[in-house]
């Protein structure tokens, strides 16, 4: 089978070169496209990230779908185009080179709301990293295995715009993730979440690059990003949605949720304090372990590429997860949760943790586009 | 005016150290006496630390209550006794040099509580950095600036045991200062607190020395201190407790507390994420604000040496309080709060900060001993 | 005695911040006027940092030159002033409130060279931490207990370009300040130095803020800092110098330095590793120390507020001078130095380091200032 | 080929646990004996690590040489026996399951030193991470790109000793690993090195675990670690020495070495700043280059499985290499060195840095044994 032909747009900042890097021997997907700001464009992919290459190729390498020779193969050939651009990547799409793209623009929500459009309405399908379009109401909003049904939202995104071709979809925050899916796991065995009160601690990656100064970040901790407790309240709303009849996805009602964000010297894995409250019907510890390890959606059902074996790895130590030691876990794309016991205030506690630029961005948009080559959308 | 004689128990260690550091020139006390594990004993203190040194001269001065000079001036010279020996505390007492003890002893709890209650049996009153006697029914948990009047608690205590002039109080665990006096001045002003979840993010030093291993500490946090937790969620109920007519404490049956404590890579200072939920009487976000910063307690009125000038500094800036740059506020002995906000499932939202080894261990010690001697009691 | 009224260029930078905060209590200086770019310009100094108050009021406090009170007193009211407006600068000196400048400029190179001549040139001395005049030849490049002797260059400059009353001096680079002043020392006793290898580990503050991306401070070493081992291995040889009978500075012919300059996650405090080789005359291992403990210069002898009661600290600890522990020795004035050792490829091995923001910049900057007050240049 | 069986002594300490890992799928090794302390004796591999598992499963997968699922399958069930019970390991062999044993056991020298020539006397071969017998004049400290012919003392020690099958050898110490290659290789051209003076930046899984307290690794370095700077300057010397007709290794003469050792807040990989000075036949930077990246040896020849590909990679960055993103290069066994440049006071400086408890430790040993077993050794 040859390859499905992948553009990346931003790909020179971090989040960008993180796909690059996971996309280098992906078996369905090959990049054959780069795009970026201006000032990269039309130097080759290895001139334009040359002293801000943020991962070494040992990165791509431990996380088992990589290589370790830097920049791989034919992608540091490839001439960076500018991703305002759109004809250029018009001309790729013809050429072959542009099946679909991947967004990692940085630009202001505006520009990127636009310009994502106008890749979509040229037939271009976006799997978009940026938050610009994710309350836009007919995108979904994907965890591949929490809502894969959510990707019913395409047909009606197309008619909507009179779209042929392209649509967009987006990932969520990345603060949510170490906890989201382990609360979607209960909720489909029948436990309803009330509310939850979650204190993150959040690593450097978050924040792009040159992202956060180490000066406040070296005997430190910032008790706040900017907008995260927002997204980490509403964005679990979304995805734990359901489209009705007219087509018009409706949020969840609940779990109602509040969020404490920190930053925190640590490089890459998102760390949240969970404390929740069930409804009537309530779980016992084992049973959430159990629930918890024996969860599997579809793409553990189907083996997409990326899919970790067990969406949630379930440590019993008393002081795990941990980030450094956990983040990397089944090629980065499991979610790991520890420290499982009853709440003195609510009913459970429980920690939980993901790596951020590959479960929370780039390897999370790469299972959603395998979710959407399953499905037939590209 | 003489001042009064001091003894330090466990003065090598870490917060023996800081005791030594901060008494360096306090106006009403004066270290006279040091004693440590048998290792130690019978050489000069100066000796005893060298090599393990873990404050600078510099920690002190910047304090404002100390010299820089390191080791303050005679201190360095006194021959560190055996802490077990406690005809070694009896006659230096006679020779009035151990009008009272600091105790910062590093033992078992048993050991601990037994050899405390020694000294307060020989007429040596006890003011205790150690966990050992902190649920005992007659010992006094305090934070001079919230419950000084459990000092009450010493007479009976004494009567108790048939002591005449030794007694017991200690001070609780550094985890939960930097939100136990807010919930405090609150409740002072009318405001039940029903129940709160709270997640800290504590520094290292909490843990003395060596501690935690630096290969846990580097690009990574571990979500996990033992007997913190418990600790966190009890140690305020009696803190916030009242003396019955039978002169009896009763515990506080709130507010319900669930707690989440986190090891970070911080030196100094503990910093923690509150969730709280009040009675039916709920104060604005802008009246928290001004009870908060116009709280004053007995040390602050009768201007115990050691009190800072507001125990709670208020933070209007979105990302502070942060450890490296707010934890010395005046004198690392105020309380600094920040993010002060709506919570989206209880009332209210903050972050607070206290120095774990100065206000919320030795700095906090110092205070109980001021209120003692403000009372008559030493 | 009414003091002496300076402005401060570039003031609400990570160096400027520092001058502010070190000014605040001093007993000549005060802060009367503020500049910075023409952003700030118009607000009030408060305003003007507030979300980037990158010193806390406890800086000062610690160097027990300031208050703790943040901003000081009347330095938060005063309004930012356009650096580029020289009429601005000029109104002040009329109106009594900017007799003298520290320069913490930060524009390129080509602009503080000339902004800082227009305000010498307009009378108003400039005392610069840039590196725009560093190598201009009849400027000085000052250490105070080093080459006081150097402002003889003073009238030869004000000569040359026939100026009255202004004038400009210079500091040099933070990565020097840990070896020269030692270096100086041995020099003075009559034993050349002829070459030196030197390895500098360097705080992430000598980068400015925001600086050193946290990105690449964690878990991680930097091997480069941009110009820095140029500066390290040249900047020595002119403070070194000795002006000819011409009123030429000549530059010291020795030692010949090698420097490698690396970048680590410490906020504050440069440390130097350095081997060096002596001429025929070698002092001993205790002549060195003893040297080093009695060095004395003008500062100290004639008490400059600023001065470190001793230039130099010896450690005598094997495993000192550590960055969070030393930099804040005397006032943070102090250069430490340890592991005084013979060298086994030359002569002699020790450690070096100094606080990089305040001796190496905002605290050396005061000290040649007070150095240009007592000779009658301010 | 059915695998030779390893025994490992310290099985549970960090370097023994890395051991683990990364033989944990070898072609050649297969894990079958491990012994440790006789605290650890008697229970499974799993339970005597459990709560100090300092490498996650991951970490063996992103080397590319072991497994993601924790402790490699079987040897979790293994039960560890008492490492000084060479009666245990003796059985073992006759079980076919000891052939060899690799030694990171964590004992006083003398104790080591005597448990390992049991071992040997016992005819079982001993791979030793250990200092102890480093400088035993028999024993050859192999670095397998470097020395591959020191196995030749292997006869001579044993008929020394009178040992029929088992033998020593040792690796050096991790410090030099990432300079003694590269000086090497330039040796191997025909280009003496008289003397260099280098400066370590030395990662904290160097001290084992517990190792450095996070106190002393938090904003701040430690320019000391005991003994290092002795075994820096001197095992290179008995590397490259050479074995004379009598059988007896005569260490090298030169280079002369200078080192200053530094802890740096590092998790894994050591750092070295090198400036060396060539005798009269000096290469040219080119030059260097090309020798560095051509280099090659034996186990790259002969492919030995852990072997890099290259020994020895070249950055051209400006600031490369760093710990964070070029410690895993190939397999984390190569060397990769950066910042080549002419010194100033010598002639060559570069940065070089290799990973501590791979190439420096574990990883090298298994090389070593890897050429034991080319050589019919074991």
């Amino acid at each position: 089978m040859s390859k499905i032909s992948v553009g990346v747009l931003g790909a020179t900042g971090m989040v960008g070169q993180t796909y690059v890097s996971l996309l280098s021997n992906h078996p369905w997907f090959e990049v054959k496209y780069v795009a970026a700001s201006p000032r990269s464009a039309g130097k080759s992919y290895a001139q334009a990230i040359a002293g801000r290459q943020h991962l070494d190729g040992s990165a791509a390498a431990k996380n088992g779908i990589g290589s370790d020779t830097g920049i791989a193969g034919n992608v540091g050939k490839l001439i960076v185009e500018d991703a305002n651009d759109l004809s250029k990547a018009i001309d790729a799409q013809k050429a072959g080179c542009c099946d679909f793209v991947f967004s990692a623009l940085e630009m202001t929500k505006d520009q990127i709301k636009a310009l994502e459009e106008a890749y979509a309405a040229a037939g271009i399908p976006v799997v978009s990293n940026a938050s610009a379009h994710r309350w836009t109401a007919d995108v979904a909003m994907l965890i591949a295995e929490v809502n894969p049904h959510h990707t019913d939202l395409i047909p009606i995104q197309r008619k909507n715009h009179g779209w042929d071709k392209g649509f967009i979809v987006v990932k969520p925050n990345c603060s949510i993730q170490s906890y989201t899916t382990p609360l979607w796991a209960l909720m489909q065995k029948g436990y309803e979440i009330k509310r939850l009160v979650v204190s993150t601690m959040q690593a450097v990656s978050g924040a792009g690059y040159p992202g956060v100064p180490s000066w406040d970040m070296i005997d430190n901790i910032v008790p706040y990003i900017g907008g995260e407790e927002e997204k980490s309240e509403t964005e679990p709303l979304k995805i734990f949605g359901s489209i009705n009849q007219e087509g018009v996805l409706v949020n969840a009602a609940e779990p109602k949720i509040s969020a404490h964000c920190n930053r925190v010297p640590v490089s890459d894995g998102h760390t949240a304090c969970v404390s929740l409250e069930f409804g009537t019907k309530k779980p016992s510890i084992e049973e959430v372990k159990k629930i918890w390890t024996e969860f599997k959606a579809l793409p553990q059902e189907e083996h997409f590429p990326s899919a970790p074996q067990r969406p949630i790895i379930v440590r019993e130590e008393a002081d795990r997860p941990q980030p450094r030691k956990d983040r990397d876990a089944d090629k980065a794309m499991a979610v790991v949760v520890g420290r499982i016991r009853p709440c003195t205030v609510f009913d459970l506690r429980f920690t939980g943790l993901s790596h951020n630029t590959i479960r929370g961005a780039a390897g999370g948009g790469i299972l959603s586009a395998e979710l959407l080559k399953y499905k037939g959308f590209i």
